[in-house]
């Protein structure tokens, strides 16, 4: 199988990921923070490691870090955990229905009111965008780092900045970020981060986390036994307990940590790069076929994670990605969970077909790609 | 290492569920329910293969399955999607932090009343505490199917019965019965059923399920994408879309329905009869150690699970599983994230020791631990 469809999950994982998963299973999957015998001690121990491999990563305290079960998850506990009745939110016209979603169940409870700032190629109109809409009441900007469907990515830095100086919480949806581009809390003004473990981050699947900055405080849509301060009747006031209730998914987790083990030994930057080489090369060679329709400019670093949305003659993006499932080549047809950003892009009655290559795809798989599209 | 915290997690798991585990990382890690690739379709159908088998084992309809992280995730949603502001809610008098902090919530927000339920060890007079509880505003009551740290098995079916009789949804939180005793949602009027998928049903940890009746429609306390319906900013209605967000736990779950598999190969009157035997064992040689304390009578099929809380000489009970651990048996100490049922067993300050056994546990080792426990 030749797989493009690392944007839903990454496959395959990295041989150590595997490895560390399968050791997980076997000597780890003990509860942590309960247990005092030594396996339950050694559990707590590693999943403490991936707290501060993810801390130092993207810039947070070990102890902001929350695991979930997805990034999904992660975004409704992060968006539930700060907005207040009265509350003004402002999304970016490409969130993933993660965000819009959830969003849209606050206005509809009339919970909060929201608005939408679109999209630009051009960042500083971007950033307006999101300017033009702050009003005395907005408490909220959440904001991708990348479009699910189309690749593009949001100056994140720039919006967060734009928040701080207005006093307005920031988060981030990381899913097709974090993992390809750096982040950086401090940096890049961030006040909470979102992503899934199972994606660029390279663990495994049912894995994702919410990391913070120290002073936030969530309201709770979760509660439940931590381990910690069980006489009390409400959940513990301080992270990661504040946010994490029950079992952990303690293999997903240490393959998390595994994950960003590999990133950093191999390079983000390189990784990065590999993957724009090879979106580079479909980019050229689907501009080539005049059959072929895309949606926006080519891949660029930083601009750009590796993405790239198109359709093929007058088929379907279901009918293409059916029949290049018929040479095995795996690509996702639809709306991707993302009607916002089809209704921009102007693709919302007929979906995209969505190409994301990982570390692990070749060049030549792209070639191939590219002649069993002539072929279909 | 002596494993008696098969109550947090069970350990170790069948090797076939194992097996099952590392098979599904390798081949059923792709998203489910939305690629249109052949290794999409088969992890959608594998996923739909362990609905079968939940819906099986407890009688509900396999799309009425919906995956959770752990049950404390899957109580959340439950409670959560059926009570409006205004209801009263009634729990038992030994429920986990996992049901009493979620109601103590709701009710500091002003959303719901609730009232406690005092188990007995006389069947009728506990579905008469309950009973006498019921007011003209109480829509749920919340019932475990025995206690994480008592071991004592609640008339689930007697409670779910009063609860039918007076229009009352009926959620049952299996975390310590789902796998050794038989629950039937029909036979034990059951609306929704709520479980973990790593302890007696022998699954990987991050897994559990919410399992419903049809009839049951919930409020969401998660929204995302489902890979349905996705031009629609509303959660979808239907189930189990409506409960489930984001990327599945897809390796997990897998384990859980080899879990499942391995219970029903075994039978769950033989794993429950072993389980029984040990605990019999091993109370029956506490009883004749004149520093132990003990809390309830002697574990009774149909009247308790396979755990035994316990306290040794004047030691906390942290020391007590401190010095087991010494010599690699594990047990856990303190209040197991149940406060409720301390106060009403007059263990509140000093906790207990708890004894778990699983199926895979020898008389030997029950054996080893009465002589170590003299020693210490």
């Amino acid at each position: 199988m030749i797989y493009f469809d690392n944007g839903a999950t990454s496959y395959p994982k990295p041989k150590s990921v595997f490895v560390n998963t399968v050791n997980a299973l076997n000597k780890f999957s003990f509860n942590s923070g309960r247990g005092g015998y030594s396996a339950s001690v050694n559990a707590s121990e590693e999943i403490y490691k991936v707290r501060e491999k993810v801390a130092d990563m993207f810039n947070f305290h070990p102890q902001n870090i929350a695991f979930t079960l997805n990034c999904t998850d992660a975004l409704n506990k992060a968006i539930k955990g700060v907005v207040k009745k009265g509350d003004h939110v402002i999304i970016s016209s490409l969130e993933h229905n993660a965000v819009y979603r959830v969003v849209y169940k606050l206005y509809n409870e009339g919970i909060i009111d929201f608005d939408i700032a679109n999209f630009s190629f051009d960042e500083d109109e971007t950033v307006n965008n999101f300017k033009n809409l702050i009003n005395k009441k907005t408490s909220l900007i959440v904001c991708m780092v990348a479009s699910n469907v189309f690749g593009v990515v949001f100056p994140i830095k720039k919006i967060g900045e734009l928040a701080k100086n207005n006093g307005i919480t920031f988060i981030v949806d990381g899913a097709q970020g974090a993992g390809v581009i750096p982040i950086d809390s401090e940096k890049d003004n961030i006040d909470i981060l979102c992503a899934p473990g199972h994606k660029c981050l390279y663990g495994q699947m049912g894995t994702g986390f919410l990391a913070s900055k120290d002073d936030i405080y969530f309201n709770t849509i979760m509660e439940g036994g931590t381990g910690s301060d069980s006489i009390n009747p409400n959940q513990p006031e301080f992270m990661p307990d504040r946010l994490e209730s029950g079992t952990l998914n303690n293999s997903g987790i240490i393959s998390l940590g595994a994950g960003i083990d590999f990133i950093k030994s191999n390079g983000i930057d390189n990784i990065y790069n590999h993957e724009l080489s090879l979106t580079d090369y479909i980019y050229d060679n689907l501009c080539k076929n005049s059959d072929v329709k895309l949606y926006c400019p080519k891949p660029k670093k930083n601009k750009s994670v590796p993405i790239i949305s198109f359709n093929y003659k007058d088929y379907s993006s279901e009918k293409t990605a059916s029949l290049l499932a018929n040479y095995n080549i795996a690509t996702r047809a639809g709306l991707h969970c993302s009607p916002l950003a089809h209704k921009y892009f102007d693709t919302i009655n007929r979906g995209t077909v969505r190409i994301c290559p990982s570390v692990f795809n070749t060049k030549k798989e792209c070639e191939k790609f590219i002649n069993t599209l002539k072929k279909i």
